[in-house]
């Protein structure tokens, strides 16, 4: 540990290297600026060969499978013992930050790198994965990399039927990019020990607080719906307060109702109406047609079923008094994830060995490391974001977190890779 | 009145064959359906030609002045005695429908025809207007036709200024219909003894409350706001209810409490939010900032004030505890307008004598009475509206309900034209 310790500036300063030359690749002509590399377009092949020189110029043996995600390996002395895998996504969204996935790629080569100059050959194969796609910005399919790998998808099946906003199938699109070919074979991976994914947190719960590190317990469950309202789009002036059904304001009372809710039952549940559409939406016309969304989400599946079905219960209350017809529909379903507690046990022991301050936390956002846990031992370590700017150009991590991060990731490899593996 | 009461079916279908022959003229080739007449287009001028015909088969001198405002005249005996007016506006929103404004034209045609026939000669000038324009449709302005004549407006003041959509000056697209003549003279009428405006109402009262004509006290005051809320967008899963600052849940607690509000002080007060903008308007990202409008309607000005200002302290209290940044724009502010109590009492009575149910109310929006009121003793009159169904093609109110309204005109402009006037 002591060389780790001594090391931090130096990893510091390597990874911030490996992010400022993924940054570099980015279509981002946009005026919002910021990072945008999306799936199969020339910005994504820049990045990816610049983490495949990367990785070779750390003494990994670098591979591509059949839908992109790029390999690199450390092979192990137990060359037939399953793989220590950590990694994270190389896309962005549309006008993104540097960190989200990048940074758990960075931190990934330069940890191998490390390990391989300190202390050599590994007892397990150890490999760092930059998954091809995980966020869903150009074709509707999010988890594209990380879901070849866990055999949620395969490349065969979905790729023809989905089109990017030109039109493009994603089965062409990774054609194009020199992957998805018919001898390709499988990219399924089921030689796994253990996945560890570094992350930046996207909120702001360890700036608010204070720590260094957040230790994933579990990656929350999402349920999204549409609420659709229907009143009568009467004149704003001749219609009196009480012959209105006014499809805003039960919309506005609804809204305000679930905020009320979430905020009495408290974290880690959240609830929120991210988007509105009202019709005819003219100042002196009272709206008869309003659509909103709700993305509820929480740790506990139980406890988002019964958030879920209450405020459905509330939706139906508030717009049977207010004669208001209404439909919900639900549009999107996950289930809480628990990240693997022996493997967050360790990562909570190496934080205390190295006195950095940490916490466990949920994520309330989706990552790769929820399909992965389901294949293996998956662990899921976070470092601060400033201001909990996410998915936008003003997303920040500084040098010295990074390096936490990065120091919290090359003492769990280590473990997981060099030693000799007992109970935590 | 006998007369009158006996006529009832033959004046209906009189006006209804008005209405019909209006409602062709329309350039309503959207899939919306109703009656779509602009400003200075051709539907419009096949719509004047459709009216000049109609004032010439009942007898009356016809003019048009320099805006396009239609009159037709019945001399008086008393050729320089005040002239007692009546009409209402050709003009119509898109997709409007049958009655809006055309019935107050028709019915003053009918109306007119009758009194000559039956009564001959009235003593004083008795005429009947066909206001180019009320509704503001093409143009970004309104009461064109009533403004022009009480001196709001002068034609070749804003004219040049306005485009419409497709970038048409007003004065271009006056000049093209054959108006806006150099040496054509005001429109300004500084001669009207009187003005009744009989109109569909727009709303629901009436037929709630099952009465057949609704005689209005005043022309409700309006003011429009917009309100702009500015939080922070952040991460729909990542950021917990109490690190929040959600610019749609303070614009839905702001709209709720404003209908409530509006609910608890009671009528003539109407508040209505018509539209609402967030952005960046995503499921899973809590919105930044979201725009609404506020209108806000009362026929006592002092309490109109009072209420604007008690919302937007609500606006202020609201979002000064959310931590959300917070600006209201006035954008619209018109006072209301009393009509004359001494002809309403005169078509109250006129009620009672016929047998006819009635009621004072307010109009909840504007007419061009309101304009007229600063010119001349000003009266309106209303018929129901069957479901309140207001600029819809749905707009409807039954020939007999035509006939109701037609008839307390007749009965009101034969006191006003024909008898020596006293209190009433």
């Amino acid at each position: 540990m002591n060389d780790l310790s001594t090391a931090a500036a130096e990893l510091a300063a390597e990874t911030t290297r490996i992010l400022e030359r993924l940054a570099s690749c980015s279509d981002g002509t946009e005026s919002a600026g910021g990072v945008t590399r999306l799936l199969y377009t020339k910005a994504w092949s820049d990045a990816q060969r610049v983490l495949e020189d990367e990785m070779k110029k750390a003494g990994l043996e670098t591979r591509y499978d059949n839908v992109g995600n790029l390999y690199g390996r450390l092979p192990g002395r137990l060359e037939d013992a399953p793989t220590v895998l950590t990694g994270s996504h190389v896309d962005t969204v549309r006008s993104g930050g540097k960190y989200d996935g990048a940074y758990g790629i960075a931190a990934g080569i330069a940890a191998l790198a490390f390990l391989k100059k300190t202390h050599g050959t590994p007892l397990r194969p150890l490999e760092v994965v930059s998954f091809c796609e995980e966020e869903g910005s150009r074709f509707p399919i999010a988890y594209w990399g990380s879901g070849n790998v866990t055999g949620l998808f395969d490349w065969r099946g979905e790729a023809a039927d989905l089109r990017d906003a030109d039109g493009i199938s994603l089965m062409d699109a990774m054609v194009e990019a020199g992957f998805g070919k018919p001898d390709g074979g499988d990219c399924r991976r089921t030689d796994l020990a253990a996945f560890v994914e570094l992350h930046v947190e996207q909120g702001m719960v360890l700036e608010r607080s204070e720590q260094q590190i957040g230790i994933v317990e579990t990656i929350v469950g999402q349920r999204r719906y549409s609420v659709f309202l229907e009143g009568a789009a009467n004149h704003a002036g001749t219609t009196p307060m009480t012959m209105r059904t006014d499809a805003m304001a039960g919309a506005a009372e609804i809204i305000f109702r679930m905020e009320t809710l979430a905020s009495q039952w408290g974290g880690p549940l959240v609830a929120t109406v991210g988007r509105i559409i009202a019709a005819p939406n003219t100042p002196n016309v009272i709206a008869g047609n309003v659509e909103f969304t709700l993305d509820i989400r929480h740790a506990d599946e139980w406890k988002l079923t019964a958030f879920c079905e209450l405020i459905l219960t509330e939706v139906e209350r508030i717009a049977l008094r207010r004669g208001l017809k209404y439909a919900t529909k639900p549009w999107l379903s996950t289930l809480p994830v628990p990240m693997s507690t022996s493997l967050s046990i360790r990562a909570e022991r190496i934080c205390f060995n190295l006195s950095m301050t940490c916490r466990r936390m949920v994520s309330g956002a989706g990552h790769d490391a929820q399909l992965l846990a389901t294949e293996c031992p998956t662990a899921m370590i976070f470092v601060p974001s400033k201001g909990g700017f996410s998915h936008s150009p003003q997303e920040y991590t500084s040098p010295a977190q990074l390096a936490d991060g990065l120091t919290v990731l090359i003492a769990l490899l280590q473990e997981l890779a060099y030693e000799e593996l007992t109970a935590p």
